[in-house]
Parts: C-alpha cells; structure tokens; sequence
C-alpha cells in the first residue's frame, strides 16, 4: 500500500537550476494520496483546542480548506498583495527564490482566538512567519502549525521557534 | 437562522468604481458559512458520476478541495502561469477586469475521465470558458460546473451554455 510520501513527484531544477522541487500536486490530484494528506493534518490536530484555521495562497488553500471544512471551523485566506477587499495588514517576507507580500483582513481574527496554520510546505519557513505576525497584530494566538511536507535542510523550523511545529514528511535535504 | 447569502458581505467600487464586489471571504471566515457552502456544493453533486474536481487559482482552491476531500476524489489545479512543476497546457481568457492565462498539467486528467469543475464565483465566465476548453483537450468530459455565486447580469451562462451549471446564490445585477 502506498504511503503519503510514494504520492510525491520529485522535479529536478525546478522552477530554476539546483533545485528539488517537491511536487504536491500529484499527491492532491490522486484520491488516496489527497485523503491521505488531510486525514494526516486533522490527525496531527486531534485534542488541539482552536477556532480558526489560516492558511496562506495558494497551495495553503489546498490543505487548510478541508481540514478547516472536516473540522467545523472558519479558514481564514492569507493572500498575495491586493486581492482582499475589505481593510487588510500586510507583512513582506523572503521567499527560497524572490520575496512577496502576504494580506489578511483586519476583522478576520479576534482578539484570543486561537489559530492553527496550515500550508502544503516548510521550506525557509519565511511564508509561515509572515503569517504568524499577522495573526499576532490582530491580537490571536497560533497553537499549531502543520505541514505536509518539509525540508529539513531548509532549516525553516528555526525561524518558527517557540511554536508547536509538525509536518506529515520530512525531507533531510533542500 | 442565516442562510448562505446572509455570509456573503457587499463592498461597493472594489476593485475599481462601479463594481459591487461580492466578498466570498466572509462566508469562508465563519464556521457556519463555510459548512453552509461546501455542504451545498456537495448536494448539487449528489447522485452525479465524476471522477476528478477541478478548481482554478485561487478562491476555486478554497470550494473544490473541501469538496473533493469530502467525496472522496482527486483535486486537479488550474493555475496561474509558470506556478506548475510538470509539462502544462495553458489557455487565455479575458477577465471581467483585466486578462489572464491559466495552466494545467499535461498528465492531470485521462481520456474519458469525467470532471466537475468548482469555482466561487461566475461573472462572465471566461475563467471557466479556458478550464472547460483544457479539459477537453486533456480528454476529459465536463459534466457538472458549480459555483457559489452567480453574477446572473453579466451573462456568464451564455459562455457555458450546453454545460450543466448550478449556482448556490444567483445575483440579478452585476
């Protein structure tokens, strides 16, 4: 029976010259490998106490829907610059190749609730801290963080510590 | 007790004059809303043989994943360009502001395949229009579209027309 990670494709090169790209889609676009993956991050919130869950676009989109769907909870978007409508707070951060800025509405959390954040992938860890600043300004607190895949190598734990960290595979390398 | 629509708050000249924009976010946000919109997807899809949702990049991320978790399908992406790691096929289309082009992999869908493709939103259709158009070349047989909401105004179902559509919340204007 194949695991979670037997759905990952890996690209060499990809998007540019040295790096291993880990492909998720083709654990999305298979119906076993998708359950597989969102059964694994409700399994790692088991017991956890929360209200919200955040995820960042896109791939976030893509995992942190359903689990806050199959949870009974609201999903709040983390989105690129300017698609928001309604008054919004922004953070800029360093991506593994570029950098960009992440939105969320101001109204969106409330002061005490407590947020899980959810994303397909860990690599430096910039996206996830630029998620977490703005959960904090809008005065709510992150009890979890989950991701299916993560590059050890990366070392983006180390920008997230003092959180509760945990992703469905690890990968030694980058 | 609110239905759907009652979630669904109105920004007026977002993102330029004229435009009532509807903000799909704060039916996302809410636990209730949220469940209230999956819930209703997936009951326009009762008793319909599909094989693979389809979503396009990104608010249809945040409706076909849930969906397609929750029966039990594969959720096939359709992204924005240079976003996907593996052999593509794109399409262009005109947008209700602006233009756009959308990518598909290559390998995502097999001949014969029937696909049901889940967005947020129909204005105009033509973001629609170009995934209908990839599926086809892939192979695949589109035999259902849902949205959450509909722009009824702006005609959208002209551009779809020979297609099963259903809309959860239908708008007269634009």
């Amino acid at each position: 029976m194949k695991e979670l990670k037997d759905y990952v494709k890996t690209i060499p090169d990809f998007p540019k010259e040295g790096i291993m790209f880990r492909d998720i889609t083709s654990v999305i676009e298979d119906p076993r490998g998708f359950k597989l993956a969102v059964d694994g991050l409700k399994a790692l919130l088991k017991g956890v106490d929360f209200d919200l869950v955040v995820g960042s676009e896109s791939r976030g989109f893509v995992f942190g829907a359903p689990v806050a769907y199959a949870m009974g909870k609201g999903f709040i978007l983390a989105r690129k610059k300017g698609k928001l409508p309604r008054e919004t707070i922004s953070e800029s951060y360093d991506l593994e190749y570029g950098s960009a800025t992440l939105e969320m509405h101001a109204d969106s959390i409330k002061k005490g609730q407590k947020i899980v954040i959810i994303d397909d992938l860990i690599a430096t860890g910039g996206t996830t801290g630029a998620v977490i600043k703005m959960v904090e300004r809008l005065g709510g607190k992150v009890v979890k963080i989950c991701f299916v895949m993560e590059l050890a190598g990366l070392e983006g734990r180390k920008a997230l510590k003092g959180y509760d960290v945990e992703s469905l595979i690890i990968y030694e390398g980058n």
